[in-house]
């Protein structure tokens, strides 16, 4: 069976146990977040209708959607009809993104509270052409209220993402700001007062007698974007339009000093959400992608200690029985740590080699004589040094140097 | 529209605040746990080659695969030949389970150490008929060691997953174990020593004379069963016969009072792993499953308060500016309170209704004259008393009733 790939799908990715702790590090900040501005999690499956999926994204997005094949005797019926149509063959595809599932959600279940505030962190699937940090899978983390046209609700979802970014410890970005409303947004999610309103909408409508530089200028010196926590990385950008044919109030992107391209990006959608439903229901959201933060967060290192793998290997000598290590082994857990414990019979010295190997801080020694003393021989493997330990003091001696 | 269906497709569910809370939950005490073993993540993409996950589970589970429908020309390439088969419309298709990428993942990444202990909760996807507590979408909690065939490896899979059991706060589960080697197994997995291996095994000896019962309470009077974290929760069980034609030694099964069929299960297979190389790689695991363990769990009782919601609405007299409640707002959060600020221009009676709705336990309002104290009039919605408050004070007195 050589012969067989073993590589993951084009355009999708394993994630090995490092990746998997950058991931979940900035989800966890993510989440936090967003619950802490009331947001409410929501997940849905991976597996939608088409009839809820089609026609929502365009042509071009029903063509990147993946569909599952009818099996058994659908597919056979399909089959015998001649030339059947994709419809014919598939009736379900997966997540495109959150959005739709959210608008069936809300269409679905008539208890939810009349403003919703939901956040979900989940992968979405498209069949586009796989390039550099463009996947077919990836993760997408939004925030979406439901249900009030007030533009507090725009300057939350922007408010929650600038928090994010902040907590992760982006300096730089920019959240870019457009629409013909703009200023009233701006004004709100900026943390400034309602007076301020008036000059800022003087000096925007400046924007063809003094160009864009001016009118930040004047924005500035009249202290827009100087207080609040996203104040100083809300931009003022006509040249952003972003969909404005989906969108109808305030659009918003997220720059990044040296990436290309955005790190999420959301606005006023005031007509989608009802879909399903008879009545309109307006909606603001932001999107983050995690694929592109994550990009970012790699490139500059802005990634805590983020405790991967065992923190001790418990290495047995082969006249200690397996018995009396695994009961080491659970009291060494008890005590909070990440402990491995050696399975096989190997010599010592393989057995710190394999240490080594997986990057263990720490190797405890359980010979007989530290098993007659109740302690164990703890090797600091960067250090190089040993010293010999009651198994109880264990926990505190590695927490303290790791 | 009206005549779309908003439900999840047949098989699958959406997740609200509350079971997502519930099963986070969870998942945060198996990945504790499994880690404090040393296991390692892994998470392996959605979607996988056909190549990679057929033939591996028999015919029927070729028959359950989700299969993804190829697109553009290549669909048209393979409904232009006529009568296509189910290969030529696809060549992916959903993950099945998490053991066979498991296999595909040690044989495409050479670097991994010699003991591969990863531990995988994902989502997988089989087209079985919908039953009561039987799903097409549903989670697996794997812990797997690849590379040994200790047994000191397989009483460590055991152990993690009765250690998970026991912080989740079941007290009743039974791990049953099943094998012809099953004696050195339970020696070791129930943390008794190596003598003790001899009479167990003439008491099992028994097992035609006098019986199960006869055998166990023999066992039981020699001291098996009673030392060691899972000691208490192992039974020996000859009527185990979980697939043997998969494992090649010890295998598991969990059970638990009042529910039929198992939590999980797992056991040794050895022939497994190294189906995508040369050599073979020996492996024993054991799956939780999710879903069982929540359905146990809701049945009777089992969670803890899990914070869901905003703790405190906090809301807006119609005279209070916007960024003057966002401001507030923020103050709160940075307390480290989840607050939910009432976008619209409503009523206070509306808003405080509206907490009632969402179950927020407190409501903050802000009127002028608590603006200009720096104060809010926090009110407990349980307990109908309000006080008024520094904003700075709210967290702590928040925390204390909550």
């Amino acid at each position: 069976m050589s012969e067989i790939s073993t590589k993951p799908p084009s355009g999708m990715r394993d994630f090995l146990a490092a990746d998997v702790m950058r991931r979940r590090h900035v989800l966890a900040v993510v989440q936090r977040v967003y619950e802490s501005f009331g947001f409410v999690p929501l997940e849905t499956p991976t597996i939608e209708n088409l009839s809820t999926l089609l026609g929502k994204y365009g042509p071009e997005g029903d063509q990147l959607l993946y569909r599952i094949l009818h099996r058994r005797e659908r597919l056979q019926r399909a089959l015998a009809s001649g030339s059947p149509s994709e419809l014919e063959l598939s009736d379900e595809g997966l997540r495109y993104d959150l959005t739709v599932p959210l608008a069936r959600v809300v269409a679905n279940y008539r208890t939810l509270p009349a403003y919703y505030k939901r956040y979900a962190i989940q992968p979405v699937w498209r069949a586009d052409r796989p390039a550099k940090g463009r996947f077919r899978e990836f993760y997408q983390c939004d925030v979406d209220i439901t249900g009030t046209t007030s533009l507090l609700a725009d300057a939350e979802v922007a408010g929650a993402v600038a928090k994010v970014l902040l907590e992760l410890g982006f300096a730089d970005f920019q959240i870019h700001v457009n629409h013909r409303e703009l200023l009233r947004a701006f004004v709100t999610a900026a943390g400034l007062a309602a007076e301020q309103e008036a000059p800022a909408l003087i000096a925007l409508d400046k924007l063809d007698k003094i160009g864009r530089d001016g009118v930040l200028q004047e924005l500035v010196q009249k202290g827009f974007a100087a207080e609040g926590p996203a104040g100083p990385h809300l931009v003022f950008d006509p040249t952003l339009a972003r969909g404005l044919s989906y969108y109808t109030g305030p659009i918003f992107e997220i720059s990044c000093q040296g990436l290309s391209g955005s790190m999420g990006g959301g606005g006023r959608y005031d007509n989608l959400i009802g879909m399903f439903q008879k009545q309109p229901i307006p909606a603001v959201g932001f999107s983050l992608g995690l694929e592109r933060v994550l990009l970012v967060m790699e490139e500059r290192g802005m990634f805590p200690p983020l405790g991967i793998g065992p923190q001790v290997l418990l290495c047995r000598m082969a006249d200690v029985p397996a018995a009396a290590a695994i009961k080491v082994a659970t009291q060494l857990r008890a005590q909070g740590l990440r402990v491995e414990l050696f399975a096989d019979d190997k010599a010592m010295g393989k057995q710190l080699g394999y240490a080594d190997t997986i990057g263990a801080p720490f190797a405890a020694i359980l010979g007989t004589s530290e098993l007659a003393a109740g302690t164990v021989a703890l090797k600091d493997l960067k250090a190089g040094t040993q010293v010999a330990l009651p198994v109880a003091d264990v926990g505190v001696f590695v927490m303290k140097r790791s």
